[in-house]
């Protein structure tokens, strides 16, 4: 294994497209709402690239009895009322500081390669409690990008994301900069205790303005609703135990 | 030393072998089966490859004095009624995430200047509590090899084993299949708690039916009786220890 | 992205500059002065150089929205009354142990491009308890450095700093020496528990005698004075904790 | 700093060496033991080379104000009654695994360069306990070393150095092995709480008796005598402790 392998699984022609990138991260909020694109793109959707690298974790995960090494993948998608994508998904992160820019830098040969120059990193930030409203915050590479955004509903806090962006999502921003390409982060808020459907669907709706296609988020809200269940019985569990633990009325009847 | 060193011991030429690994990993259950299969196929046995690296831990190991540099060992298996073997066994894995995809590489280059096309990777997956019943878990890289071991009575569950197969038994399976080798994992049940001969049984046994040679046990099943025996001296100190611990009764006596 | 990429930014004819380092470390003491420095002579410094490094962490700032890749920065500056300087800062150190080597010799490597022959690392020493009276400890790499800094008012204890100097700081007195820099670590006490604006005075002070420059200290004092507060306000919130712990007596009544 | 850089600090001719290393360890024995042979034969004694690596920890040791920086240094010494030696010290070990091979091999390039062929390995092997009697543990590449260490009073136990000998101490004997080394390990039993002059002491009257020379003691003796000092002091304020515990009975007491 080198460094990096990349199999070119099949080419398609795109045209200007719009690399969408969702790796794991705070909430799996980008990593939900690139396989709910997946979904809802099937049909336009075509495996283009896998990629394998010393830098991911050394390990297979296994699907009914079968394995599969470590990778990440990318989909080519020509959407036919909205711009063209490279959806770029995957099970692990680069396991050194390294290897991220490593990956970061064959993702966006790969972008280069099929003539992407904007990006679109999605991902999330934790708020540390749960929410009922779910902004989006934003960053970019270059600040001709804010309007746009704005428009769409992006916020621009002064004082987040606190300690800036880590990992892919980070780099694409850092790295896209160096190389030519306008790039944007889009971080749903989001518990950080849960894989967070609604949060992903705040980022999807900022995507659907931006890139001009539209998108049924019936999937989504099903797991939406069983999120809020275990939501709801952890609560149960959390009051039930509150019950139990003696007060000090309790404690002042020993001796 | 180079990133590796293959000392090449003895030649033996061999027909269409299994390279059948067994590095220390979850119960020590590979580590203990191939150095079952060492112990009865002795006499048939040459040890053909050593390999050393700056990925294995810096440490040499003392017998009677006499110290050995970490290392990998193959064995080259002439096996009268069966298929021919190549036993891969150690007292460590790689220390970094690189490492391991680079010894297995070397481990998949051994085997292809052997003929070999077939792989057996065998460990352990833990349950997290002492069991009756030695079930085999497996994994394979390609589904048509899926038959003939249910056949053989491993089991292929849909969520298991959680977490994928990390370390060089999973890369077996990764890198196997992107370099042309069918490869299987068998992982015994076993408790994660100990080192443990009875999942090592399960697990050669699937073997012997498989690769089609017959194996004593004696050995095994004595190690076994003795961890019984340890298993049994743990459980009696736990239950004196839980009579020794005051009880609510005990507490409402002080003052 | 390279282990190292250096982006000349604009370059200035400097006359035999002096190097000063304030990356971050104890009590953010040596980032303060340089941030200071910059500040204070802003009408005569000019950013030369930015490197970036995937021995960086793999991350981006945010700042109003617009994202920058994590580096570090060269100004140069023709200090009117005094030695023309080459500051050094930066939000972040390598993330590993070799990356230290290989970034100290990058900030050589510039110091000599624009013909430096002189360093000053600056950081702090952490005390572990809140001070009144802040002194400046230093090193050097050449003991005919020692006089003028006595002069100075720098302190040469005979067992500080415990441990030596570890990181940048260190390794620029270190490979400085190897490579005919003369260089001088000033560490101002600080007690390690916050930024430190007093000890990032002590230590400008320093290189005010030995550099020949004057500066004003309003926004540093400034930073003093919301840092004094701020340990107002923790000292009466620890004093009002220990007034609500129960004593003896208290304890004396249950039961 | 390249990967090794070797300043060759003078040149000397020595007679059929024998490399004696001690770098940090277990109780500092090995440490101990060299700096003492460097006391002791300070009159025969030449720095011939130092070892800077980026492998050793980014730092420098300050000394009276002055830095140096981490390195290993080895020492030429012209024994007149005894064998010539090559005495390897230094303050740290390599901070990496991959490290500890490089280093080792670059010691065992500068002993192949001054004709040696024998390696003594100093170091501790912890009893967990303070001890009375300071037996000294062996461990050698070659059986045939057995029998001349045996009758200098080393042992060899069946079951020690549990888990190997680790870092460059065991490396001098697994690579010395591959590069046609003799080389053994001597560990002075000690507790592992503390810096052992006993334990040095120990050890070294094994190399005067293999080794030829003859050493006076009195300064280790000097911090022996200290050390039980120390430990005297220690044991008095652990009893001092158990006597302030509230026993059961005093508990009995509240309420």
């Amino acid at each position: 294994m080198d460094e990096l392998e990349i199999d070119a699984v099949a080419e398609v022609e795109l045209d200007d497209p719009v690399l969408v990138e969702g790796l794991p991260g705070v909430g799996h909020v980008g990593t939900l709402a690139v396989e709910h694109l997946l979904e809802e793109l099937e049909g336009e959707s075509t495996l283009v690239r896998r990629l394998y690298s010393r830098e991911f974790p050394p390990q297979v995960s296994v699907e009914d009895g079968v394995s599969e090494l470590t990778c990440a993948e990318i989909y080519a998608v020509e959407v036919p009322e909205g711009r063209d994508l490279l959806l770029l998904t995957g099970d692990h992160q680069a396991q050194s500081n390294a290897g991220h820019y490593t990956l970061t830098d064959a993702f966006l040969d790969i972008a280069e390669a099929f003539g992407a120059t904007e990006v679109y990193a999605l991902g999330g930030v934790p708020t540390g409690e749960l929410i009922e409203e779910y902004a989006v915050v934003g960053a970019v590479n270059d600040e001709s990008l804010l309007e746009t955004l704005e428009d769409a509903g992006v916020e621009f806090r002064e004082d987040e994301p606190a300690g800036g962006i880590v990992g892919v999502s980070g780099l694409l921003l850092g790295l896209g900069d160096r190389r030519g390409f306008e790039a944007t982060c889009l971080m749903g808020e989001t518990s950080g205790y849960l894989v967070d459907p609604k949060s992903a669907r705040a980022v999807l709706e900022v995507l659907e303005d931006v890139l001009g296609f539209e998108l049924e988020y019936e999937s989504l809200d099903e797991r939406a609703d069983e999120m809020e269940e275990v939501i709801g019985k952890i609560q149960e569990m959390e009051q039930q135990q509150q019950m139990d633990v003696p007060t000090d009325d309790d404690l002042r009847y020993i001796g």
